[in-house]
Formats: structure tokens, C-alpha cells, sequence
């Protein structure tokens, strides 16, 4: 009928319009069809090998960061992760070392060779944080402080962005852009769970958004396993639906002792159940890389 | 059934213990039994009376804000609001005239005799802002930029605090927690929608929110009929809906020529919109505050 | 520009599509501009003064239901509501007297002269429910079960039929336009809160489906306060916004003993609960409607 | 604190009671701790290699129905899935060839070898469906269609029982209960998406759902990539995560010529789509199989 072929012009002239859109964002694989590859103190990520990235939640004192950091550094991992700067519903929780943690992340990087990510919570921390870390981290409660996003953009310091609590894939899109705007294309995104009616989990691990962000942009994308399930028991399946998917890396949370955290207590890896998700996760790993 | 019995004691030491918690926070109603009045410039809000708040999404001229200015202080209002600093999702939108816009926004309440709300996105735009501005907005994207609500609880200025895109009550509560923990009670806290599956609406407006705070704290308690909506037909039954259920204010864009509006074109309503939106208001209110 | 007169010419044609599509509905206001009114035993529904639909839960035992009724009778209100089939999330809870339900229904109708809603669960037992009910009631998990919903529009009994848990305000369009395109008109919709991340209350009332469904539709448009909420405090004041925002009717639960009521115990009112819920929206009610 | 140890004493002896109430069900695996094995047609589903249901949405012809038939056959595949009675959410949309539908279904089974899996929508289908289906799939809009579910308990039919449009995953274990109280053991649970607010894709992959499930009762859980993404692109990476979270099958949609497929045109594979699909996805397997 002539109102069906009237109806595909509309949408074609739409889908055009939209893809022209796209295409202008700095950020979209419209603009840049290869991969970038973010370097981080001379590691590659997003090269087709998948990164990992662990850590306690929050830095809690030297020996808790240092406990994790010789367990990450005898698997030949180059990366750790841990808060200085807390983002805590209540203002009475833990809020983080700040500063003291971050010094305390700069020791150990120097001591174990492991490359520091890290959670600039606003802009006026960036300096102070910028000789101690490897990596700003921006986490998702910020997805959406556009001034923060500025200032990051402004670093020459690579940046992980984790998605919105309830952001949209485009929302998401659109903050990577806020970075790179500024001159920095240094960006890994990370799905980290999105707030859904369920209760299983903390969130919902929303793995199409890998292959979905793997199309739409040329950046990194890593997943967040802890924050995304907020169970231990799911970190080592979903680890593996998110290699499986084509995610650049897989962020998790270990603490020396969970059950004393000041954080996050119930979705930290001890180092022993790191140790084995580990070596499950290499096994799996072999097999796929070598033949899919 | 021992059972059952025993699963009352849990469910009532549960709530005990919850109770206990939510009583130590400084905005329950449990810490302070009688409702916070928020005094800007000698307007009373909170005293049982709604106010109203209007004014276009964001400030794009001096014209255009006194155009709007001008109607409000034509009935008799006090207040109007204005963006200056707008987030937005994509960096190439447009993201408000920032200090300029402030300017006007200064220029417009003196002459006018209208007290100014409008939104800061960073914790140091507030030095000078505080100067031009009576009511600081902190929006829904910033809802947990917590170093944005410690510096707001800082100052002395009234706030108003927007609930997240998809935060829950209990986390808009502790929000406001964060203001306040730092001296400053002078909080009106406003439901502007969630998100949700629902597409009719821009947001699902949370409606029952508005008991729950008023019950929760001691804080008023304002419903933004256009954020909520993102549409103009629904603004006034949604108004209507907000004060008979007890809101202590309601909050509408309205713009001189929403046609040509930078941003949120489709949901401001034009001045005679507005007119007659006012006065239908009116008589509402005017049958419910006598009789009810 | 010329891509923005070329988006507003898409903008207008998929709007008058849509609106081309919409038309073509039965229940729309399109095809038919003026109210229908719903007749239920000589009671008009959606004339312009709310109907109040009150009554247990689930049919208990004739001295329950009669007790409620009693009260119902005494306030002149014209009909009762009370579940004989339940569906329930667990096949071991309660799941309702069934045609032994329907019976002490049929002789609470006579006895009070209220006509009788009552939720049904599948086709086949439409036909020996017919005899005992006066509104065949369709609930949220079965707004899709298309089965039903067309062997219900092939009787001329009224239909209320609930939102669906999740589903958007056009699935809900189409579900009622399922029972028209039978041949019965007589269907009421009922906003029953919908399904979201907040954990408050046990769905999320969208308010702002009552004035979009009213647009949209011809159709008559209630509002339960009860399974929206699943909060006994927030009964009435959620019960004045519907009435503000121009629902036709409210429903909510009452039980003579709510604390051993075989289903929904936490969210019902005791009968002094009731009169006193009643009386103040009645108060509400009076000042509205004389002047609003 | 005494505190402290107050509430983790309530936390341990409310969890033990839910363990307590999920031991009781006759789904969970505290029940029976050995995974159940749903044979269909001498082929057993869920011993550890994954099961692939493939085919069209909807039974348009015999033609139609063969083409695909082939495809699967060729493949060394043993079911094909295809619907009959099509729940649509406007009734004017095509509703499947019902009765006639099944026909075709049977006839394919017969010459192409393949097991049938077909939605049945309302009890009184069921009958004469026994005759020409291998196993009874319950859509997500019957998920809570308790009458349905009974019915289908008292069959010896085997049931493909798919997660409700927004069904939480303990009310997807109550479905299935309903079903094996009525003595019918041989269920199939399929994660097939939930409804967020997300818009990138049709509806939210919740793939922790799967370990979820598994952990929590006996049955073979199945993933259908079609309907949770409604993307052709996301079919394949979203099959491989799928089985590498450890899913039991993968189910798609197939079409001889899905540009004028009756419905689902978007999201379903053409032959040679499928081809390639199912190549790639062998590949990955093997490696998977053999190593993890």
C-alpha cells in the first residue's frame, strides 16, 4: 500500500538522519572505524585480549591494598583497583581515605608495578589525584556530572567511565563524548548493572550493551562483575558471558577479609576465591582464545 | 504456628531497628516532629500553603526572562526559576549562558521583586553564584554529587533538591541528608518523575512520593509538573494531583515562545497556556484549601 | 535549516499516522468523542461523580463478606468487590473459594443490594459465573490472556479491566479494544500501579495514566489505591489525587479483621478504618466538586 | 556492637527461613539437588551440551514452515519451534493460523524428524494441541495464566515455560511449581528478556538469570536471544554469552524471507543468516566444550 511505503521512506529518512547524527560524535565507530587501544603505563587495552582489573572497593589501609596487590601481581596482572573517594548513599557510611588513600594506592603501585585506577568524585580532587593514579575512574552516580567529565577530558590520563545507575546506552554514549571533546579519547566505558524491578541482584547486567557499545563507539568496554550481580556467587559465570560477549575486560572486587569491609561487604572475593575464579577463568579463557 | 510468631519478632525487630536508623537521621520527622518552614526572602514555604514556581527551562535572554517575569509577578507570585548552567546530555546541545545567564536572572529579581531558583552543577560555580541567585536547584543528575550537596549544606541559602533520575525515596532522603549534615536545613525537596518502561510520559511521576517525604521528614515537599510529564496537556491535572495530595508546591516551565525554546521545547507552556493554566489552578485550590 | 523543516515534516506525519492509527480504534476518542457511561444495575459509571468500589481482598466466609458489606451499604455506596478466584504468585497460598466465592457473593448482592465485582481467571469459568457477578473484573496478570479478554467482550456483562503489572498505557489501549471488538462496551479501565525499581510501595501509582487514558479513550477510568500502594497510610491521600486528576472511580480494600486476612493482610482497612478514610474524601469530594 | 550481632543473628535466621520455604518447592534444588533431564522425543535436554530450538515466529504456510525445516534438519538438529496462536497486542494484528497452524506443524515434524514447540494461549487449546505438539510453550504473557499452567501440569507433555514480561525470578520458580504440583516434572525455564527502561534493545537480556536459575532449582534453562534483544546484530554474541554462562539452549527465530514475515519481521534470520549463525556459534562451542 502506498501508506506501508510512505511509512519506510519516513523511516529510512529518520534512521539516515539519526545515523548522520551519530556519525558526528567523536566517539562513534562512524567516525573512527578501528579500535582504539588505550595505554595504560605501556599495557594495551582493547587489543582483542581481555584486561583485568581487580582490587578491594575502598582502600582501607596499606596492608589491606598490599595484601590484594601481591595476589594480583603473582598472576602476572598489571592493573588494581581501589577507592580513595566513596560515593556512599548515607552521609554517616564510610566516605573513603581521600587523599591518605591515595597515597597509599601510589606506594603500591610503585611497590608492586600495578598500574592505579582510581574514583575522582569532582573536579577540584583531580589535581591533587593526578600524580597518584594511573587511570581516573568515573563512577556511575557521576556518568552525568558533565563538569566533571570536562575536567577529565582535560587530563591526558586515560578514563574509565561507568554507565549511569539508569542510564541509557545513548546517555552513555553521549558522556564518553563529553570527554573527548575536550581532547582526550583515552576512554574505556564500563557496564556496571542497570537499576531494574528485580531483586536477584543488585542490578541487572545489561550484557547487550557490550556488543551494542562495541558497534556504536571504538572504545573499550569493560564489565563490571561485582557491581552489576552484588554477588559473589556470580561473578565467575557472568566473567564468563562477558569474555564470551567480546568485552575488552572484567572489573571484580577482592578483599584480604570480605567480612570485615567497610564497604561492599557481601560481593568481595576473598584472596583464596579470587585465586580460583582466577584459574576457572584462565581455563576458560584458554579454550576460547585459542579456537573461537 | 511458632514459626509465624517468630517471624513477627524478626519483622518487628526489623522495623525497630530501621526505625532506629531513620530516627538519627537530622531530616526525619522522627528527630524533628514539626515541619521545616523554608524562609526565601520572607516567603514562607512549607507553611501549608503551595507555592508555585515558574519560569523557563533555561535563560536565553534578558527579554525573554522578563516576558516570563513580568506574567508571574502579574499574579502576585514571588519566585521564578531559570537555568543558567543547563546539563545536557549531548556536549553540542546547548549548555546555558552561565554566568551571563545568572546576571540576568539578578537584573530580572530586582526588577521584578521575584526571588530567583536556579540549578549549580559544581560545587565551585557556587561562590559566584551565591550572589546572584536566592534558591540553589540542585537537579536530578546531580542528586548524588555529593560534593556538590556538602558544599550547597555550606552556605545558608535555601536548596532545592531534585530526586534522581531513578533514585529511591530512601536515597533522595539521604541525599538531603548530606545538605543538611552540614548545617544548612533550609531544604525543599522535589519529585520530578522516575524512569521507567513507560513511554507516554517523558518521566512516571511518583505521585505517592509526596506522602511518603512529608511523612519521612520534615522538609517540603514540591512536585515538578513538567520534568515529570514532558508534557504540556498533562501539566495542569498533574498540578491539580499534586496539591490535593499534599504538596507544598508545584513547579511548570513556562516559556514566551516555547516554539523556538533552546531546549525542552515541547513541554514549556506559552504565557496564555500559562494564564489560563493559573487561573483553572486557582479555582481549584480555592474550593479545596476552604473545605477540605 | 533545512534538516530541521525536513525533521518537523517527519515529525507531523508519523503524528498524523499514529493518530490515523488510533482512530481506527474502537475504544478511541477518535472514533467516538463523548464519554461512555457504564451502566452496572441502574448505577452510571463515568457520568462525572467518582464511584467508590470497596470490599475484601478475597471472598473469606459469608460473616466477612457481609460485615464489609454492611458498612459499604450504610455509606449508600451501590457496589462491593471481592475475589473468589486468586491468582497468586505461589500455587500453595490462598487461592480463593471459587464458585463456592461466587455463591456468597450472589447472596451478599441480594442481601445488600450491591452489585458485585469479581475477578475472573480463565474462559471456562466465565459461564457459571455470569449468574452470580455483575462485573466480570480482568486483573493485571491476566490483561494480556487474550482468551479471556475476548470471551469476556462476547458477554453483556461491564468489564473492569486492570493495567496489566507492567505494561504500557498502549498495550492497555489494545487490551480493552480486544473486548470491544467483540461487541461490549461496557469496560472501565483501572490504573493499578505499575511495576519500577522503587521499593516504597509495592508498584508505582502512575497518576498520569488517568488523564491519558481519558484523552485517548471514551472509556470510564479507576483508580486502586490499594494494589498501586499496598500501603494502608497511603490510601486517601493517594485516593484524593486520583479524584483531583479525574479518575471516575476508586477502588480499595476492606477487611472487618485485616491482621488474619488470608491474603494482601498488610494493606487493607479495618472497617473504623474504612468509615474514617471515607468520610474525610468525602469531605475532600464535596468542597471539589462544588467548585472545581 | 551487641547491635551488630543483633541483626546478623535476624539476617542468618530469616535467610534460614526462606531456605526453608525454597526447600519446599518441588522445582528447587535443595529438593533435588540432580539436575532433571527433560527428554523429548528420546533427545535429553539438559545433560550438559546445549540444545538449540530454532525456526519462525509464526506458522504463516507450509512452505514457510519447510524451508526453515530443512535448514534445521541439515544441520543435525532434532526441534523446531513455530506459533499457531500468536498473542498480539492489537487484535487487528495477524493472530496465527491457529488449529491450521498446528497441522502444518505436525506434518513438518513427521517428514523433517523434528521435535514441535509451540505457544498454547488458554486451556481449552490444549487438547487438541496434544496431538500435534511435542512440548506446550507457555508465552511471557501467560507466565502468571495459572489455569494455563495447571493445565499444562496435567499433561505428559513437556513444557518450555518462558519468564514473564517483568517477572521477578522467584515468581518465574512459582510458575514453574505450578505446573510440576500438578505432577509434571518435565519443564523448560527460558530467559527471554525483561521489560526496562532501556530503548537500545526490544527488552533487557537478564543474563544473570541463568546461573540464578540454575543454582536455585533442577530444570534446564534456555535463553532466547530473539526476543530478549528484537536485534539481528545481537543474536550471535548474545547466543555465546548464553552458553557460556552455562544456559542449557539457545533459541532464534528463522525465516525464509523475514522482510515479509507476518510478524517479528525485524529481529528474525534469514537462511543464510542462520547458516552463519549457527556456524560460527559451532565453532565457538567446540572450542568451549572441549576446554572449559
Amino acid at each position: 500500500t502506498v501508506e506501508h511505503i510512505f511509512k519506510e521512506i519516513f523511516k529510512s529518512a529518520l534512521k539516515l538522519q539519526e545515523t548522520d547524527h551519530k556519525k558526528e560524535l567523536l566517539v562513534s565507530r562512524k567516525r573512527k572505524p578501528e579500535d582504539t587501544i588505550v595505554n595504560i603505563n605501556g599495557e594495551a587495552i582493547g587489543n582483542g585480549e581481555p584486561t583485568f582489573v581487580f582490587g578491594p572497593c575502598a582502600v582501607e589501609s596499606y596492608e589491606q591494598v598490599a595484601a590484594v596487590a601481591a595476589s594480583i601481581q603473582s598472576k602476572g596482572l598489571k592493573m588494581i583497583r581501589g577507592g580513595a573517594y566513596k560515593p556512599r548513599t548515607s552521609p554517616y557510611d564510610f566516605q573513603g581515605l581521600g587523599l591518605e588513600g591515595l597515597k597509599i594506592l601510589k606506594q603500591i603501585s610503585k611497590e608492586f608495578g600495578l598500574a592505579v585506577v582510581s574514583e575522582i568524585v569532582t573536579p577540584s580532587h583531580l589535581d591533587e589525584a593526578l600524580d597518584h593514579i594511573d587511570v581516573i575512574q568515573i563512577g556511575a552516580r557521576n556518568m552525568q556530572n558533565f563538569e566533571l567529565l570536562k575536567a577529565a577530558g582535560s587530563t591526558n590520563k586515560p578514563v574509565l567511565l561507568k554507565r549511569g545507575l539508569a542510564a541509557t546506552i545513548d546517555e552513555f554514549i553521549n558522556a564518553a563524548e563529553y570527554i573527548i571533546s575536550k581532547g582526550n579519547d583515552q576512554i574505556i566505558l564500563c557496564e556496571r548493572g542497570i537499576r531494574t524491578y528485580e531483586r536477584a541482584t543488585r542490578n541487572t547486567l545489561d550484557i547487550s550493551a557490550v556488543p551494542i557499545l562495541k558497534q556504536e563507539t571504538h572504545l573499550p568496554v569493560f564489565v563490571d562483575v561485582t557491581h552489576s550481580t552484588g554477588r559473589r556467587d556470580l561473578l565467575l559465570p557472568c566473567a564468563k558471558a562477558a569474555i564470551a560477549i567480546g568485552a575488552d575486560g572484567v572489573m571484580a572486587e577482592v578483599h584480604p577479609d570480605p567480612a570485615v569491609a567497610l564497604s561492599d561487604a557481601q560481593q568481595q572475593m576473598s584472596i583464596p576465591q579470587f585465586d580460583e575464579f582466577y584459574e576457572t577463568l584462565q581455563k576458560f579463557m584458554k579454550s576460547y582464545e585459542i579456537h573461537a
